[in-house]
């Protein structure tokens, strides 16, 4: 059924597989305003002089250095004032011996001039009556000597012709670009962005923005937008390819069109294992399969190789093997999280190399690990970390293990831990070094976890860069105590004593969703037990499911049975839902008659609602996080819920 | 003649005073394939389930959990096959009692089924025949028992309809815009992107790619270029006006014009001090002036305010102030590392905080002040600096003041350090943090300052980012002895001995251009001194400076006269140029008839060549340095220098 990888290829021989590959590379000219980002692919040298000409470098007065010899406060020289000299504007007066010219800060030095006297060591004074001067009336005292060249930049001292102005390789940030502006370059030859080919396969993939069929398992192509998106991070070109079916034929029309067009084509395998085969296939022979599995996890299926571009077996005879018009081609896992991880562990780093781009810079941060992980699968593991920080700002690290077909892992972690095949625990306390996913990642403020609720939601609008992870109010206690969020939600009651600070909460009302006009006559908890209604539930992590319990033990004390007869009695006890509104919408659509939610939920939905308490939501706070900012921030958000959730009915805040 | 400020205000004031304008900050929707790196301005909630069904996570078989209960290796389980469903496909058979379904990973759970059995504890039998089951004739031997929900993925279990999946604020990456597919969304609403007019004042600026005339002082534009780069960078959306006089009603409509389109409206004002003043009338009389100068050096010259837009001010009477729509202003100082660093320091953290954007984070290093730096300035100064790395990676530091003038600043320097007006003194070894103006700025690989010379550049762009900075031989001795560059290249007889580490060099042939065919008949040295020929001299810093001076020496010395009587013989002896191809150039355009040069750039430039010598070209390495890898990547540049040279007259490599 599954193909099983005979031996899998050890990371460092994956890189250099890949590092082999022909990823394009060439050279394009680009206008200089289209060039931020890009990469110089050969040298600049400088065509002019700049400046251009002698220049002014202060407002003030150009004087022959040689008249202003012993001039000072005390006794200053007196020169004739013979004109002015703006910037802009040719000179038209030459500076003789015992005048000055007026200059502006970046105009020509006049003909005659060296240096220039600052404005603030001079006064304007009558010229001596009398004398025959060629100038007006006005003579300059001049109360300092300058020496020659003093306060002017020399034609070419900036940057001389010919100069070596950028090398190649440079990357063209804001100030590459105003040097090059500064020498009259308006276009250059930058690196060539390779194109990448980007392929989805699996038939149960539909663009975003296209109706789904959840009854055919179809789902949200998730990895063509997010290698594409890192694709051009990486500085490339990504051109996306319509998913077209999974035969060979068709797989084979679409890698080759792909190859042509592409100096890489990057597959990510749709969780159907016959796709993976088709493409494996395809590879084997109409190009050429370098590499299959790689001893990483996730990443096993990976492969990598090349694909013959078309018209290249046009005339198989004649051709040579090495004649072989060919583009590389790298197959990805299918799962997002996996997908992205091996895409920027292996093949953004290759796509860099050919666009020129640097590596990017402090890209791994160091933490202390809170959770203890298992580790025994005898390869590499990438494990996907989160990020919290600790009351002092010190980065500590937990695993985000959701399994790698959740896409929420995307981003409810930060980076990866690579875990070496030898080891096989890892402790808590532990110091580990996180890959970043980017190097823009930086901590959530805040890590709230435990149950889902509207209210909360409007919390954590008010916070800067809060992280939440909505797994029902008995995991959230649970993580608390393992010392990992900074904050747990807690719904309903609890069957266990966390240590914690109270930081306050608000009351919700809870019951029963039915259709609206509560057509079925639902009077509470009793008719899903004595009557044959059907019914969806909430998980056992949930707050809300923990009163519904405690509801059903009541009326089993009531009646004096055992709670397991009134729940092996309701139609839909074991059928449970996530999520907050999951049970309104079963009710909403008519896939049930009643199902587990809040008041404000009904509302909502614009369904019937039968109450049948009200339960506290508290928010505990980790004793070891209480000096956190983010803390104090929850308070203050805490005081603006009773304005800013009053529509949210069946809500009490404190 | 300057206006000088009457108070300059603090930096803390010009803070608060732009954190107070009003830069826009508007929602606009955007398809997601154009939302990376733009910023959410509004909560997203999942508006399905992921998995829209319950999910087979592992290719095996679908059962009913109860089937299994007690399997085992030695026990196992015998169930009928009733079918297969692969991923993508609605399941058309039910999973009875002691049946299975072959279900591939990603496929719809059929129904009946409540976990999957992996395919690893699986083997094909053959069904008992003579049973009267439905199945065709195959069994599957289940070799584990599983509990219900085993390698299943339940409907809502990644992210359940109705949770908070992305805050308002969140910067989308790859992963979030992943998230975001996952969920169908194909469009987000995005804080609008600020808009940003950009004017450059100055009746010398030209556009790049224009002719320059440089006898009228003209320059190229820098500023709108680095700062329309820098306005995109930070998230804004920055709009380039041409530039139109100075006098007052064209800059009044222009401004106008700007603040109609614009939320922020920034010029640089030209290094002629009526631009600045013209605007400043501008905005006093069409805005309203909220400060003017600020205790920072650069940018003394700042000024925030507000410009009216167009029509507010048609009908005086009927408006009342406050009515008024305004756009802000900043006025940036003109000369380019003045006007980034303002820029960089006052305006991009307004502009990001407009557009939702985080600020950049590590974007400071701490490192070892190389060079002693004097500040008496009373004011905070950001004083540019450049990094460099000790041999053991870690970073030293040093001032990079070239007059804020120099266009070569931009890249020349790495950040800047703030130095606060009460420091007067910084000396050589304290720890210094330096601000990056680019968090992905990385220290060179090799700083090497000295002579310039054509073979130098080619053995330059073999290197990984290096740093060179064309200061003459005797500069880069004097750098050198101050510990600061890891290579000094030196030319030509030196004056003074310094420690350093001999790398290697090569020799090159050099004497006076000429015409071609040297129609003055030039035969040497001697003919400048005797002869009425214009001559173009090399700046004192150059080795071939010193070469031509020994040669002087040596003619001084036969004649028995001083060498004064001979320079002062020369025509142009004092006109000294920078650059090793300036003297070719002013010859070629007939601005002399001698320059000073090598024969390899006589050849360039196609000019005649009048041989005097040869002189050595030295790499001396840093003794501090020689652990470093660039210098290893030296001496194997130096060995590719034969070849890569080899059309380089009068070039001879060791």
């Amino acid at each position: 059924m599954t193909k099983e990888f005979r031996t899998l290829a050890a990371p460092e021989t994956v890189r250099e597989t890949i590092a082999g590959l022909d990823l394009g590379g060439g050279v394009e000219h680009v206008d200089l305003r289209n060039a931020r980002d890009r990469v110089l692919a050969k040298r600049v040298d400088a065509a002019i002089d700049v400046p251009g000409f002698d220049r002014a470098a202060m407002d003030g007065y150009a004087v022959q250095a040689s008249d202003t010899v012993g001039a000072g406060e005390v006794d200053p020289a007196v020169l004739d004032l013979a004109g002015t000299v703006h910037a802009g504007e040719k000179p038209t007066v030459t500076v003789e011996p015992d005048t000055c010219v007026e200059i502006s800060t970046g105009a020509v030095m006049p003909p005659g001039a060296d240096a220039v006297v600052v404005v603030e060591r001079t006064d304007e004074t009558e010229a001596d009556a009398g004398e025959d001067t060629a100038s007006d009336d006005t003579a300059i005292e001049i109360r300092t000597a300058v020496a020659p060249s003093e306060n002017v930049m020399l034609a070419g001292a900036d940057i001389a012709a010919g100069a070596r102005a950028l090398g190649p390789g440079t990357r063209l940030t804001p100030r590459e670009i105003g040097l090059l502006s500064a020498l009259g370059v308006d276009g250059v030859p930058v690196r060539a962005r390779p194109r990448v080919g980007i392929i989805s396969t699996g038939d149960e993939l539909v663009p975003s923005g296209e109706p789904l069929d959840s009854e055919r398992g179809e789902i949200y192509d998730v990895n063509t937008t997010t290698i594409a998106a890192g694709v051009e991070a990486a500085g490339g070109d990504p051109v996306v390819y319509p998913h077209a079916g999974d035969d060979f034929e068709a797989m084979e029309r679409l890698l080759r069109q792909a190859a042509d067009d592409c100096d890489l084509v990057v597959s990510s395998g749709s969780t159907s294992a016959s796709a993976v085969d088709v493409i494996y296939r395809v590879i084997e022979e109409r190009g050429e399969l370098l590499l299959h599995g790689v001893a990483v996890k996730p990443g096993k299926p990976m492969v990598v190789g090349r694909i013959d571009q078309s018209g290249s077996d046009d005339d198989e005879t004649a051709a040579e093997p090495s004649d072989t018009a060919q583009s590389a081609y790298i197959g990805l896992p299918g799962y997002p999280v996996s997908a992205l991880t091996i895409f920027r562990v292996f093949v953004a780093p290759a796509i860099r190399a050919a666009a020129g781009q640097p590596e990017p810079t402090t890209a791994t941060v160091d933490g202390e690990l809170i959770a203890q992980q298992r580790h025994d699968e005898g390869r590499l593991r990438l494990l996907s970390v989160a990020l919290i920080e600790d009351a002092d700002g010190s980065p500590l690290v937990y695993p985000v293990d959701k399994g790698s077909g959740a896409t929420t892992s995307l981003v409810d972690a930060d980076g990866v831990v690579a875990i070496d095949p030898d080891t096989d625990y890892l402790a808590a306390g532990e110091s580990v070094t996180v890959q970043l996913f980017d190097p823009a990642v930086r901590p959530p403020s805040l890590l709230a976890v435990g149950e889902a609720d509207p209210a909360l939601a409007e919390l954590l609008d008010q916070l800067d860069r809060p992280r939440s992870l909505p797994v029902g109010s008995r995991e959230g206690l649970r993580r608390l105590r393992d010392g990992i969020p900074d904050l747990a939600v807690v719904a309903g009651p609890t069957d266990r004593a966390v240590d914690a600070v109270e930081l306050g909460g608000w009351s919700r009302e809870w019951g029963l969703l039915v259709k609206k006009g509560n057509p079925d006559g639902v009077d509470g908890l009793a008719d899903l037990v004595d009557d044959d209604i059907d019914f969806v539930n909430r998980d056992r992590d949930s707050g809300l499911r923990a009163s519904f319990d405690a509801e059903l033990d009541a009326l089993a004390d009531a009646r004096g049975v055992d709670r397991r007869d009134l729940t092996a009695a309701i139609n839909g006890y074991e059928a449970t839902v996530s999520g907050v509104e999951s049970p309104a919408r079963r009710v909403a659509d008519g896939r049930t008659a009643v199902g587990l939610g809040l008041r404000a939920t009904a509302d909502r939905h614009d369904l019937g609602f039968v109450s049948i308490g009200t339960q506290a939501v508290r928010l505990l706070g980790n004793p070891d996080r209480e000096e956190k900012p983010a803390i104090d921030a929850v308070r203050n958000a805490l005081e603006t819920l009773q304005t800013v959730c009053s529509a949210l009915a069946g809500y009490q805040f404190e």
